[in-house]
């Protein structure tokens, strides 16, 4: 199996919903839901079997599709008002990827374009819109993919934290997209190391599948021994991804990702950013504006829901995202470009957030 | 249940063999194996039914003075010929850990200054030697926790990584041995944080039940999370065990303190290694000479031995330990005092390493 094989979301083709992999069953089962109601493609996100800002964002584009499909009424008001409110439930699946609200805006702000036009023609657009958040997504990640190459040299040692891979995409991923572009160009010596990326294990399920299915040296490490491994010299640049970039830089990311950077600060190791540049939210002035979800305490004491590893009644910190602070951050590579500090005034120059 | 209730390894009232807490079995099972073979207490520590510096040190003084009793000769030659193959063969269970060779080293230091004594004599003289270095294990906890306990603030907000217990050593531990103190003297409002401490859980599974079971408000965080908490202003403190401390400084211990100091070090805390003398290694110049223990891939890939987390065929990095700059450390507390920078001073000036 090669993972860029595997569609993270697609349209069914009869319309009826849509086809999401549940990558909570990764990397032991390979099993496509099809899923036709609301509430259960808000469930799929909520519980991470869709999971990853761009993917969530494609995802949500073609729930907001579908819903618009299956509203039934004639009536134009009535229409807006129910996609409205359908609006405001897919995106209260989870609160930090600003793809999500991204990709829902941008659907919603089609449908309002057309709001002269006959309802069968504004729900076909919304199609054709979908779709093309997904076409896009996947030049992105190209784009993304290949600045993040140039930095690249034979023979690296490459690491990265959590999932942004193609499973995190619609295809290729961001900070897994050098590694895909290397491979194409016939790179077979790069190193990857992935972070397990606790409590719900993307490096060690998703990540590490993506790199060794890809056919490249892949090493699984856990979280804590990354200062171990960055000081071995073996780590020659770190690629992570993000799930929303304030204007000055600052960047939410999966728990973890502010602890690596800091560690990269100290061993002197290149640290960058991939972000698709609908991440960055220049709304948000830095990273303390950033809201962070805080997540169940089972993901942490019972380990991937099998077998309880805590005492009953323990407290749990269990926050799903930290921020990045744009001063331990060497670059944030965008589709558009790479952007380094002062980031407001990189990204403004690249034509983000006009 | 008082998690000070529970001894990590204790000679059999009839002298049998020991009996040794199966520590992972906690926080679910609380039960205690009768060892009598000196291959079964090997096992015992290799698999880390006991573990700790300090509780391993405990355990290799007993089990030698056992081994001592069970070699059927009267024949002085081939009796301290035999209990060096059982030192050797005890050693060889860990290499990190110097509290380990330490304590075989002082045991058989022991019945070799009796060799002109009768056997019967030298046996029970090894039993005396090994309940001696119990007894003073726990002086020596209880003296690191008072230097610790001197450090803390009603109130304050404690983080620790892995177990460095009253489980990892014959009671109270070293890096909990301050909290144990405070509780003693009637504080009830401090905030103790724990590494949860991949891979194998010491965090999760031991600290966090015995700052439950002493009554503090206990809180568990995944490894990857340490950042995110320091960066909210909740921790105030660090105190971590350690399993073997160069003379420059250079502590060796649990996967991942290392990052807890750097990052420690980014965000302004003081971050404390709670170090009995007898893990300090004067004959090592730095960390880098200190042998770093690999353990198996299983640890990482198969989540507490129950489900297969990540892809067949990956690569695992797993050394069970990390060495920690002495740059980064605030302070030693050893028994005989606070050391600080530059260590190798402070320690020849408290008479370790004479």
């Amino acid at each position: 199996m090669n993972a860029l094989e595997l569609d993270t979301v697609l349209l069914s083709p009869d319309r009826s919903g849509l086809d999401i992999l549940d990558q909570t069953l990764l990397p032991g089962e390979v099993k496509v839901l099809h899923l036709q109601r609301l509430e259960d493609i808000w469930e799929a996100i909520r519980v991470l079997r869709v999971r990853g800002a761009p993917a969530i964002g494609v995802c949500a584009g073609y729930a907001l599709a579908l819903a618009a499909a299956q509203i039934e009424t004639e009536n134009k008001e009535e229409f807006f008002r129910r996609l409205g409110e359908r609006r405001d439930y897919l995106a209260s699946a989870r609160p930090t990827a600003v793809n999500l609200f991204w990709a829902l805006d941008r659907v919603m702000a089609k449908a309002l374009s057309l709001c002269d036009r006959p309802l069968p023609e504004i729900r076909e657009a919304l199609f054709a819109e979908a779709h093309a958040i997904r076409r896009e997504d996947i030049a992105i990640s190209r784009s993304i993919g290949e600045i993040g190459f140039s930095l690249l040299r034979p023979g690296c040692g490459i690491l990265t934290h959590c999932n942004a891979g193609t499973l995190a995409t619609a295809k290729y991923g961001t900070a897994t997209a050098p590694m895909y572009i290397a491979r194409e160009k016939g790179w077979t010596d790069l190193r990857v190391y992935c972070d397990e990326t606790r409590p719900l294990l993307q490096g060690a399920r998703l990540t590490s599948l993506e790199m060794l299915s890809a056919g490249l040296d892949t090493t699984l490490l856990c979280d804590n021994a990354a200062s171990s491994l960055m000081k071995s010299g073996k780590v020659d640049i770190i690629f992570v991804g993000c799930d929303r970039v304030a204007r000055n830089g600052d960047a939410a990311n999966k728990i973890g990702t502010s602890g690596v950077a800091i560690l990269a600060k100290h061993y002197g190791i290149p640290f960058y950013v991939c972000a698709p540049s609908s991440t960055i939210d220049m709304s948000i002035a830095s990273g303390a504006d950033i809201p962070i979800e805080k997540r169940g305490a089972e993901e942490v004491t019972e380990m991937w829901y099998k077998t309880r590893m805590a005492p009953e009644g323990v407290g749990v910190y269990n926050p799903a995202f930290d921020v990045t602070d744009a001063e331990l951050i060497t670059g944030i590579i965008t589709e558009k470009g790479l952007c380094k500090a002062p980031y407001e005034e990189a990204f403004r120059s690249l034509g983000i957030g006009k």
